[in-house]
């Protein structure tokens, strides 16, 4: 029986889950134009019914039990916006079984359980939708699922984080080392007071899983991804890597190779000139290499109320068309494989290194010999007047198998003459 | 009856069409995958049969007689890649007579009669699917009706000329004059022999039509494009705009206002910092401001057979979705208004303008005494010293009503004092 009205339920109404009662309410008239049906949103579980909330509802459909969004037969749509692995798993779980279309903003859930709660849906014959758990309100997955159906996904290289961008875009525009940079992005909102799971690249590789799942159709686990975050990253490299013609961004790069797939999120030095290089402060963007497409770029707010509200809507939007239509399997999805991850020690790189060396004759002879014995040969060299008998040097590689450079760099390091190794970057063209 | 293999009928096989059977034939194990169904070309028509090919097709699948695609009823999808007008127009009015799907490139045909032809489809429980009309493999118009589809568009400026995007690049890069960078571009193959429609602003201006009728929901007649080329841009102003902070682009603009449509498309100064000014060469993008995601832009190769195929075999493969599960007007179209337009003169811009004047005392006075009286207020100015008793001045105005500007200029033009009007552009934030 096709419907007039489609009815929504809500697990959740913090920042996300406002922005979306907003933009549904908000645009009620224009959503249900478009798709033909009216959608009503019937119920909101929440953890506190007394909490004041950013967007006025009706007290009427706030309830403290998930249950009456879950277990109600009318509600079609189940929009998880609460956040967390193991609740807001069983609740989809349960929403799945019960015969609802889920629409959920969750990367950290997605990054673990997608694959699983995938085949959870395909089996009940529903869908998960989950194009706000990248890049808020960014269109990321149907753009990788449908735009770009057609291509092979050859690489992508994505800034997924904007808390970590914010905070490299002060650093490079502000002169502001990162602490100060940090503590900025927190006075502005931008950073969480605990900030780890951003600064640490663990929330860009959560991302960076969940679009790699989807672009090369393999089960991601997350400890497949190698991770760096930009806690170490100063200024000085910063000012040395605009010298060079670089710019710094903490990168999510994934890559499918013959061998297998690269998987890598960490700072990385990116040309001036690249299209990633002027996304600035909290925006995010993902570029693509696709192999009939060519490069695509997408950009745009990575978070906040109503971008991210905007995304979950669109999803909200495709589950009421595949319900209004009775679309069975209506929805594109990619049998995931498991595929190889190849070990960054394996992974070719460029390296850029900052390292003092005492400024004394033939101190460079034997630096440039170590890189040599180990196949790392050298593209630009920078060396600054030496400052009380200590030089300041600044090298970037060519193309390297990153185990010889790393073997490369503990040579350097017994040696001493070298007083410190002070940054290793990764380079990429 | 579901189907097990689509059948898809070509018409024309060049540069977009060869890119078409490319990559339906070398990626079609994946896109198979992927739909659970077979995509199978079964018939091209060519103008003629002897032209050798870009791609390798068995001769049988040619035919130099269109009816032998639009009449068989064994094809589903029609791909029309010929492009021209009124033979396109007639094909695809045929075509979808005969009950089939259809996908363009066309976007003269679109600009000029996308929502007769998308009411014909409609009409039939068919559809258009147009998505490589406008930005070739950026996805453009999908984003525009799905993923931002919760969102009321108030504004998108565009970079959708890609000759034009190269020449201003190599202008503002290579220190070249108009006229050496259209001969670049030329060599290279980013401009025709006859590159009129490009460097006039007119294929912008189709383009900015079927967007702006997509956005705004509302039929534009290309006629109420305000277009102005880029054949007048000088090395002089792009340098000046540098200067003060700027790029120039060719800019492809559509806003709703409470008033009504706002649809221009000119050469532009737009800030450095704007994600729009890096967008170099060949490449395209669009920069879209809606109510709920904010800005969001979309960059990549805005021509091209690879990528413009990639956005054919996406729109083929929707329809592929729509036939095997047999969605009756599974598609989200908007309903055509026909919402006023503001001409140019009553709209706000800020301006650029580049002048020479006697130097002599008082000439500064008289100019700034005709903005004032026009209420034209100044933002910023540059005045050179004086070559031979003549002063180049650039001024670039506050916010104001085209049609007061341009009574300034009028009263300038006017003036003894005033020796030449040398340049007029426009300015956005």
């Amino acid at each position: 029986m096709k419907k007039d009205t489609i009815k929504i339920g809500l697990l959740g109404m913090g920042t996300v889950g406002s922005g979306v009662v907003k933009i549904l309410t908000g645009n009620s008239e224009n959503i249900g134009h478009k798709l033909g049906v009216g959608l009503e949103i019937k119920r909101i579980a929440v953890r506190d019914l007394e909490k004041p909330r950013a967007v006025e509802v009706d007290p009427a459909l706030l309830t403290d039990n998930p249950d009456h969004v879950l277990l109600d037969p009318e509600i079609d749509i189940v929009v998880e916006t609460m956040g967390g692995i193991e609740t807001a798993r069983q609740a989809i779980t349960r929403a799945l079984e019960n015969g609802k279309f889920v629409v959920t903003a969750n990367k950290d859930l997605m990054a673990h359980h997608g694959v699983e709660l995938l085949s959870i849906a395909k089996t009940q014959g529903r869908s998960i939708f989950y194009e706000a758990s990248v890049g808020g309100g960014i269109p990321l997955i149907r753009p990788l699922k449908y735009c770009l159906a057609a291509n092979r996904i050859k690489k992508f290289m994505g800034i997924i984080n904007g808390t970590t961008n914010y905070i490299l875009t002060q650093m490079s525009a502000a002169g502001k080392e990162f602490a100060e940079a940090l503590a900025e992005a927190q006075a502005q909102g931008f950073a969480e007071a605990d900030p780890s799971s951003d600064i640490e690249g663990r929330d860009a590789a959560y991302k960076l899983s969940i679009l790699a799942s989807l672009s090369f159709a393999s089960q991601i686990k997350i400890d497949d991804v190698y991770v760096e975050g930009i806690t170490d990253v100063k200024l000085r490299d910063i000012h040395y890597a605009q010298e060079l013609g670089y710019a710094v961004k903490l990168l999510a790069i994934g890559e499918e190779a013959a061998e297998g797939l690269k998987l890598h999120v960490h700072p990385t030095l990116i040309p001036l000139e690249h299209p990633l290089a002027a996304v600035q402060n909290e925006f995010n963007a993902l570029f693509i290499e696709g192999d009939a497409v060519g490069e695509v770029m997408f950009y745009g707010r990575g978070a906040g109320s109503l971008p991210t509200g905007s995304a979950v809507c669109a999803d909200v939007m495709d589950a009421a068309r595949v319900l209004k239509n009775e679309i069975e399997n209506g929805v594109l999805e990619a049998t995931f494989t498991e595929k190889p991850v190849i070990p960054m020690e394996e992974q070719h790189s460029r390296f850029y290194l900052r390292l003092k060396a005492v400024d004394e004759p033939g101190v460079f002879g034997k630096l440039a010999t170590v890189f040599g014995d180990a196949a790392v040969s050298l593209d630009r060299i920078i060396q600054k007047r030496s400052v009380e008998g200590t030089a300041e040097i600044v090298l970037v590689t060519h193309d390297v198998k990153e185990g010889r450079f790393r073997e490369a760099l503990n040579v350097l390091r017994e040696m001493p003459a070298i007083r410190s190794i002070n940054s290793v970057l990764r380079v990429v063209e």
